[in-house]
């Protein structure tokens, strides 16, 4: 972008001279912008306002399939937040990373908990969940457990005999089977957990609803399946259970529908699609022209160096038909998100984003047209190899720090328990945000002395316990 | 600011060689400043006085103003706060984002609290709080549910019929009504709400409050009418139902009041700002007077640039002008409020505190009296361009960012999930404030174990439920 | 401490030439440090010696002091927040901001909670806590409620009638009264408050203890009196009664006491006092001398101007002797306190703390012997000017700003509510501390649907309460 | 660094002169780096290969080292936690500085609730957890009582009588004593403390445990020892009793043990790390050399001063000897921890982490080929000793500071109770963490008024309670 100006200025300079043959003078209009171009032979700036025309479109696109997306985001949120409130017993918001318990009456009722949730779901659910129907029949959930095939534990005598081999052992329970009609699952539910040998327990099963929002903006509603499954993990066999609740969903367009008001505006989307497609398709043939056009003044002018012949194909172009090829694909892939044949969302977004961020990033070559700007192109091109140098020194000393943190520090301190997280804290550390190091900024969550007497005391659920096996801690 | 003083500086200069005529002396004498004129001719500084007793009778108000604003302030406040505690079941401090419901009888159980609470009014309030008396009638409690006209949902067979019209059915429950008097409200309430159809249930009704804190500062108290709608929203039919209360609030002057001791200070008060009101008149017709003048020399005095003659017109006066009309009309306003006969708050607030927020800028020029300011407020001049063309270029950058983060991310994490969001967190990312990305600083509250029996652990409700219709999804 | 040493040098470099005269010589040698005498005349440095020693005395001490002081505030509010977790009903760690009341019940029980602690005192507590012994009685608890004379507050109406002279009334419950062996206090407790009159009710009683701890660091335990006074604030009639609690405490020596092991040290404190006494009055006298030394000189040349003449006097002395003045009445109440005659910490603390930060400040004299230092010191001496100015400049803006934001914004949102808090969100701005302006980062704390049938739900009162009277709303 | 290419520099300048005799050439050569000497003399680049090589196995060894501590530092952590949970009651997640209790019948719930988890530990427990086996007994638990030999506490008559020395009682429970068969522990719990003389009560019991996890690793599991010791802090006789739980750890080799599938790859490890000790040698003998070489260079070039003479031996092999020292002597710990011969990970964990950061901080040389890193060197070089010396007034500064805060402030602000805190405070201001200084951030848990009629709410204490004797506060 600099030398062209250094060329046209050196000519200017010279104008009274004539000194300008007839060669520079065509260099010097091929360099100059579409302001220049209307001043010097009054073209008409088509390719500035396709540009511009681009700019418009592509962004009301994107903000268009944002929003529709944003709708289908928050449905599949919501539902996560509702099941977790739902399934897990006592669950409040955002104790995900605490969720877990401690003693064996409490794996049982937690199960207990959830299976009686999910056979009442039609007298406790609000919303328009239901059993997925296969054929007749309604779906089950699968209580699955993973365990040891053997594990004799006596860590009294310092002794074990173990096969690691983990067996599977799976348990069905049925909507429809005549035990829930009133008393509690707890005395159907043949579940024994041998705690010497599990290593988790999953409950697995599959929900169904549909996310009538869209009908408000004259949209079709889409089905979504809910493959839920919570996890009991005590792989670390450490007294403490973690539980997790993983929401699997996929969006499908519904079979069998019927809607009062007419569901329309896809086909005005549709065709609003092609036209982007026809001016990206526009865009596109203006920039490939502009690139062959320059890359046959580089053939006829060898006497520039290297670095010079570069100028010749403008890299703004190469970014303009990146960004058009990207929007064509993406504003297909959409148009067939529409028409309901696929459902790749991501791949889509992904396309668009890139395309709209490269669109509004080329508006800054319209602000090159001021000499000033180049300027600061030209120091930052510059500076940049001092720049690379003195990252890969800071890299080093990073990394270097990174490692020994981890591995001195890492048996003291939460934040140094794994890489990651060292080499996060550190990044903080080093962006200022975080001096407190050892002095984590906690809630605490004072109950001590007012929660004295709840039921989990322990008091209660000793008249029921069997009396205490003591020296049978060797099962086989 | 800076040429005169180069005119002064060239003109002192040379004094001694006479080469001052009369116009450059006049000139000089115009741009001088009140310190510089009292020097040169003992004009005594008026102007200068005007502005001194105005920045502190204005100041003097705007505090007078903004203390009493702020105890009606804090009054709207404290009242919202204590009807979130008093209506809504369970309600603690700071959970309003993520107070929701996720049961049916949940629903219930929440509608029936709040009318209970709303009818026992006076045996559970303990401020002046009282029913609107219409007539000689209470005024009624408004239950009212909005749903779709039909809604045959099956999910389990991915089949659905609606009719997105959406119909309203309302209920009323009258505070005088006998059945409040002694059983729960539970049995009487007629309400069955059709979850697969409803969007939102609304509660509304009016309460009336008069704020007799003001009689400590000699003042009248107010009569407040608080309009509160409790909204249960299952627009997204999600197992979520979040629960938000609004209060909206109308201030006005007691009908009927008595109040032993004397209420005296707003006469004192309408004094002190028609004084305001004064002062402010005689600062506008100065500065008017100087612009003129300003213009006259201008005039006479053609042989200068265009930029120069700017220079001619001062834009503190331009300031001064605009902060006097301002005071003036909120000083007015201000007056009608005390006088009960308008409650636009609101403007008057917006009036005085520009105004003073200039007189307090107006300092500034003051501080000019010292060259070197200037100095730097000729840099800043130069400096200008290049910094609007740095930021626009910032910007395009931005929003190029904003769009691809939002519509790549936005599924992913939370802080993408709507553009306001991306823009805000970007922001924080460029100012340093946040670098933990993706790693949400919550606080877990972590109940789990220890609150295993309490009476929400669906036990307890079994028994009481009726058989479950297993393959009864698709009602009507 | 500049100009010296440009005399210094001058005169340095024309040496060979023999031009210093004897003034020079004297002057030269005036402004010599401690090294430069020394290798001039051989001169012990016994005032650097002298300052030397004082920092290590002084700074022990100080820790000393610290120490014990430390251990006597973290008596205090240990003691603070189990009184509040002992009297206040439901009270929990860091609540304090937001523990308050909702209904006319909450009060009673609040009450009787707190009256019904007070009685059972020697049951409940752990601690070394008892009742004041008045004579042979026991002291009581005063309950005072402060009320409105008269007043008839119909808000349905519109109307009120109102007296706003304030009348008290208290009650006292004595600990020895018969009615607290066995039943709970709500019965025996004729307390009746008027909702629509009542102000504050105030709970106020007295409690002693000893601080046994001193006892393992050879000192002498104190008696330390605690004044409780817990407030309900109804002032602003918003439903929402405030609750906070006072602990007033007042050290004194106990009367009479036996300690088996010997409490010694404070004899070797004392004497260690002493000696500190001693070193800064040996300084002070150094110091003094200095000063009249540089005041004589500076009476003999005359031929300096003003400024220079201010050199001969060395600032870092003026601040020894203020350091040494400080430290020696600071350690002369330190010995009065430590002999139990005065209990006045915090003048001591403020008198010791000012003369430790002048001790260390005074370090950075000697640092000052190096020629660089004093460049820095020279620069910042030419800049102040300027950035006086610009904080000027700064405050106006920002005093601006802040009455406009109080004013325009305080209806909208918490941090505009006061003037205090909009300075400080502005500071905090200005700092870089905060973006995250209309978004507070509160931790949200989600019982909602787990906590249902608590005791609280408004289910169980109903049928205990009186039929409501609807009209009842004007009551005298 | 950099005077060698001074020297290069000026010689290659002169090369036409042929100016450069032998030495200058045999210095040259000497200077060069492993680039240049192999453009010189094609001398292969050996050292350099062996550093690269090195850098990969020493952080492979590192990551395998890293990997397999976190997973023990895991184990312990969980367990922490778990116990936690499950031996304090009401426990809840990070509440750990705020865990206390208030009144004397919490303080015997809390110790109950811990002996009862403790002697139903087959019960409750999850994880392989069990008591140790002495002999063929099992191992008791420990509750140890500290008093004041004698205690005459009257605060109400501000008198006391104490004898200081601290007493120690024991008391035994067996985990196969009869009487934890089925009735709450409380009635057989002999256990009286006089709260008024003591000062600590400690519960201290042994744990075993097996990481079962490890065989997923292919590695032998370990055998775990935890103890216990639960703390209730009554030294500040406060009314505030803290409760912590320490959990010491120690690792052994379980005795006997049979795992069915192979436990294989320590043989491969060890292999692994006997090549990583050979690596290290064989770098260490080429930089010995190459230090030995410097010195012979040293004593023949006697010309330069002392100064230069230092750049003959490069810092950096002096670097590279100690990392590699440490390494060698890392490995052979790391492998004998692997033959479970001894088992201090921290010592292991110190060497290797410190080698590895020398290691990657090694890699900075080589980019010391470039030129202008070098000119960075010495820029830092020379801005040193002004570094330190405004370092050094800073630290004066900041050490007065906080001495003055601390004494001054410490009775008022949490921030300032002891030095360390001040310091920290201090810091974090400069630093520009924290603005918010008399305003802590809490979160406010707000119970209040939802939580009326828990169990701890006094009520039902009363009627339980012996009759309160009111004057005999002074007990023997």
């Amino acid at each position: 972008m600099a030398n062209p100006e250094l060329v046209i200025s050196s000519c200017s300079s010279h104008e009274e001279e004539n000194h300008c043959n007839f060669n520079q003078q065509k260099l010097n209009f091929f360099f100059m912008n579409s302001c220049e171009k209307f001043w010097a032979q009054e073209r008409k700036p088509w390719k500035l306002s396709i540009q511009i025309l681009k700019i418009a479109v592509v962004t009301i696109q994107l903000v268009l399939f944002g929003l529709s997306n944003q709708m289908v985001v928050a449905f599949k949120e919501e539902n996560t937040i509702a099941f977790k409130h739902l399934f897990l017993k006592g669950y409040m918001h955002q104790m995900d990373d605490t969720y877990a318990v401690y003693t064996q009456s409490d794996v049982y009722d937690q199960i207990v908990f959830t299976v009686n949730q999910y056979l009442h779901l039609y007298n406790v659910f609000i919303g328009n969940h239901a059993y997925e129907n296969k054929d007749t029949e309604q779906s089950t959930m699968a209580i699955c457990q993973h365990f040891y095939k053997r594990g004799n534990i006596c860590p009294g005598n310092d002794t074990f005999d173990i096969d690691p081999e983990i067996e599977t052992e799976c348990f069905f329970v049925e909507p429809n089977e005549p035990f829930h009609t009133g008393t509690p699952a707890e005395n159907k539910l043949n579940l024994t957990l041998d705690f010497h040998r599990f290593l988790t327990v999953e409950l697995q099963f599959k929900l169904k609803a549909i996310n009538l929002q869209t009908v408000h903006h004259q949209k079709l509603p889409n089905c979504f399946d809910f493959t839920l499954t919570i996890t009991f993990d005590n792989k670390a066999h450490s007294e403490r259970i973690k539980i997790s609740l993983d929401n699997d969903i996929s969006i499908r367009e519904c079979k069998d529908w019927h809607v009062s008001r007419s569901i329309q505006n896809t086909h005005y989307m549709m065709i609003f699609d092609a036209f982007i497609i026809l001016t990206c398709l526009v865009s596109l043939i203006f920039c490939i022209r502009s690139v062959i056009r320059g890359l046959q003044v580089q053939l006829e002018s060898k006497e520039f160096s290297v670095s010079d012949q570069m100028e010749f194909v403008n890299r703004w172009y190469i970014m303009t038909i990146i960004s058009d090829i990207l929007t064509v694909i993406g504003s297909i892939l959409k148009m067939e998100i529409q028409a309901k044949s696929v459902t790749s969302y991501n791949v889509c977004s992904i396309l668009l984003g890139t395309s709209t961020m490269f669109v509004w990033l080329g508006v800054i070559q319209y602000l090159g047209f001021f000499a000033k700007h180049s300027l600061l192109i030209l120091t930052l091109q510059a500076a940049l190899p001092n720049v690379i140098r003195f990252c890969c020194c800071a890299a080093m000393i990073y990394l270097g720090y990174c490692f020994c943190g981890w591995i001195m520090l890492g048996s003291y301190h939460d934040k140094f328990h794994s890489l990651n997280m060292v080499s996060e804290c550190l990044f903080s550390l080093m962006n200022g945000d975080d001096f407190h190091y050892g002095f984590p900024e906690t809630e605490l969550h004072t109950f001590i002395s007012e929660c004295k007497n709840l039921p989990n005391s322990g008091k209660y659920r000793l008249e029921d316990d069997p009396p205490v096996s003591l020296f049978c801690c060797c099962k086989k």
